[in-house]
C-alpha cells in the first residue's frame, strides 16, 4: 500500500528519521539513563522500538499507558510520572508481575498508592514550574509518611518544563538551579533514583540519574528550532479536496491536530486557518495544488496530535526531507497501533 | 454510580440542559428544517435522541460518521456536507438501502461521486467564507455535469460559517446577503433542497430550506454568548490531583480538550495554562480545593472536544447551573459512547 491509497487525514512517521533521533538520544542518554516517556507516542509498538534499542524503563503519563505497557510486555519499570488518588488500577497491574512505581506529592497521594497496592514511589518535587510536585522543603516529610505507609521510596523526580525552550546560553545554568532544588529534596528522601529532564533539557541536565523524555522520537515544528538535534520524523497527510483561486483546501482539521501551539506547517503553501475538519491555505508561488491530491503538514505539538489517531503509518524514509513533504507513491512499510489513547 | 466514582478526565452531560436545547430547536426548526450536524458530537446515542425529537434527517462531515449512522438505523437521509475524492465506501453504505447525498464543488468530486456510486449530490456553494464550495456562478454547470454523469441533483448547500458570531444587528442582514448568493446557485441547479446555516443562524436564516446546525445540543463556551438560547450541557470533570499554596492542578489537560477556542473556563477557580495532562488553575478566593476534590471545567469548543473522548456521561441535571458545576454525588443516568470517531 501506498500513502496515495491512506484514508486521509492520517499520521505517518518517517521511519529513518525516527532511528536517527532513537540513535542519537541512545548515544548521549544510553539504556537506563533514559527513562522514555510514553505520553508522547501512546504506542507499544514504538515503545518496543525503544526498547530494542536499550530503553526497558519507561514513563507513564496515565494509568492506561501503565495498563497498556504491561500488557505489552513492556512492564520491567514503569513509572507513573504523574499524580492519582485511585491507584487500585497501578496496583492490579502491580500484582500482575509488572514494575510500578508512582509519583506522589501530598499526604493524599501518598495515601492512595498504599491503598492501591502500589509498592514503590518517588515524590515528584516542584522545581520551578506550578505544577504537580511538592515543595522541595517537603520531600523528606512525604518519604518518610510513604515508608510509614508501607511503601519504598525511590528517590524523587522534578520536571523542569519551563527550562525546555530557555535559550541556549543559559539553559544549562538554569537547568543546575533547578536540579539544585531537586538534588537537595533527594538529600531528604533517599533512593537510588533522580528523575528529571525532558527532550529540551537531555544534553544539558547532568543531574538526573534518568531523563524522561518522549517528543525527541517524532518532534514537532515548536520543538526542532529549540533541539536541532532531533528532526521531524512525523507528518500529517491529507488530501486536497477542494482548490479556489486564491486558496485550497484539505482535510486535516482541528479533530486531527492539536492547536494549542499555533498552526501547523503546510508544505508548499501557508496555513490561512484550520477548523473542525479542515485546513484552508495559500498554496504558494509556483506549487499550485491540484483537486485530489496529496498535502502534506508538519505538526505543531506532538503529544496530543498522536493521541487524535488510532495508528501511524511508517514510510521508510522521507528523503526529501519535511522541507518537501511526503511523496504519495511511499510504501508503507509498518504501522504502529496508537493503543495508548484514553484513560 | 456517581460522578465522583468516574476515571477522571471524563465529558459529563447535563440531560436537562441538552433536552431543553433540543426542545428550543425543534421548535423554531422542526423535523427536516433541521439537518442535525453530527460531527459536534459523533454519538448515535445521542443522534437517536435527535430523530425522537423529529429530525431524521443528518449532517454527516466524516465517511466514518455517515458508516456509524447508517449501521445505528439513523440512514434516512444522510449528507456528507463535505467533499470527498473516494467515494466508494459512502457507495457501499447507499446499496445496503440508506439515502446518501454527497457534498460536490469541483469536477473531480463529481467524478469520484459517480465512481463510487453515490446517487444524489448537493452542489456546495462558496457563500463567503474560505472553505469548501464552488464559485457560485459555477453551480449550474457542475449541477449539469453531476446529471451528466448519472446523479440527481437535489440542490445546493452554502455554510455561512462566517456570520455564526455577527454582531446580533447586523447577523440577518448579513446571512441575507450570503444566502441571495447561495439561492442564485439554486436557480442554476433545480432541486429541492436549499441547506445552509448553523447553530450561530439557526433562528435567522429564513432562506435555507434545512439548518446543519449541531453545537447547539451540547453547547460551549465560545458559543454561549453569540447564540444565548442554548445553554451548556456539556461539561469536563476532572480530579484535583495536587494542590500547592497559590495554584491547584487538575487532570484535564490538552488530550482532553480542544484549545483552538483559548483555555477552558474552570468553575470555581481561573485557568493559568493547560499542559498535556493537566490543567493549572487558580481557586478562587473562598474557594478552596482539596487534593482528591472534583473540578469541573467548560469546554471553549466542543466539536473536537468530544471526539477526544470515548464515551459522554449523562447526568438528570445540573440544577446548580454552570457557574456552580458539578456534584461529585450526582448519579449517572446514562452513557453515551462517542462512537463516530475517527474517518
Amino acid at each position: 500500500m501506498r500513502l496515495a491509497d491512506l484514508t486521509t487525514p492520517a499520521l505517518v512517521v518517517d521511519r529513518a528519521a525516527f532511528d536517527r533521533n532513537v540513535a542519537e538520544m541512545a548515544a548521549v542518554r544510553p539504556g537506563p539513563a533514559l527513562r522514555p516517556h510514553v505520553k508522547a507516542f501512546k504506542s507499544t509498538a514504538l515503545a518496543a522500538r525503544l526498547a530494542a534499542a536499550g530503553h526497558r524503563t519507561f514513563c507513564c503519563a496515565t494509568v492506561r499507558e501503565v495498563e497498556g505497557m504491561a500488557a505489552a510486555g513492556l512492564g520491567d519499570d514503569l513509572l507513573l510520572a504523574n499524580e492519582v488518588l485511585d491507584a487500585t488500577r497501578l496496583g492490579r497491574v502491580a500484582g500482575s508481575g509488572a514494575r510500578i512505581t508512582v509519583a506522589v506529592d501530598s499526604e493524599a497521594t501518598v495515601v492512595a498508592a498504599a491503598r492501591g497496592g502500589v509498592r514503590e514511589v518517588l515524590v515528584d518535587v516542584d522545581v520551578g514550574m506550578p505544577r504537580c510536585g511538592c515543595d522541595p522543603a517537603d520531600a523528606g516529610r512525604l518519604a518518610d509518611l510513604a515508608r510509614a505507609h508501607g511503601l519504598t521510596v525511590r528517590g524523587v523526580m522534578g520536571y523542569e518544563g519551563h527550562l525546555m525552550r530557555a535559550p541556549a546560553d543559559v539553559k544549562a545554568a538554569r537547568v543546575e538551579e533547578a536540579m539544585v532544588l531537586l538534588l537537595a529534596a533527594h538529600e531528604a528522601t533517599g533512593g537510588d533514583v533522580v528523575s528529571a529532564g525532558g527532550t529540551g533539557t537531555y544534553d544539558v541536565n547532568r543531574w538526573a540519574t534518568e531523563i524522561q523524555a518522549g517528543s525527541y522520537c517524532l518532534m514537532d515544528t515548536e520543538y526542532v528550532p529549540h533541539v536541532p538535534a532531533f528532526e521531524h520524523a512525523l507528518y500529517l497527510w491529507g488530501t486536497a479536496i477542494a482548490v479556489r483561486a486564491r486558496w485550497a483546501v484539505a482535510d486535516v482539521g482541528l479533530k486531527a491536530q492539536a492547536m494549542n501551539h499555533g498552526d501547523p506547517t503546510v508544505v508548499g503553501g501557508s496555513c490561512i486557518f484550520v477548523s473542525d475538519e479542515h485546513v484552508t491555505f495559500a498554496p504558494a508561488a509556483g506549487r499550485p495544488v491540484a483537486v485530489g491530491a496529496g498535502v502534506t503538514l508538519l505538526p505543531a505539538h506532538v503529544d496530543p496530535t498522536v493521541t487524535m489517531h488510532e495508528r501511524m503509518w511508517v514510510v521508510e524514509s522521507v528523503d526529501a526531507g519535511p522541507a518537501a513533504g511526503l511523496d504519495g507513491d511511499a510504501e508503507i512499510v509498518d504501522e504502529w497501533p496508537v493503543d495508548l489513547r484514553g484513560w
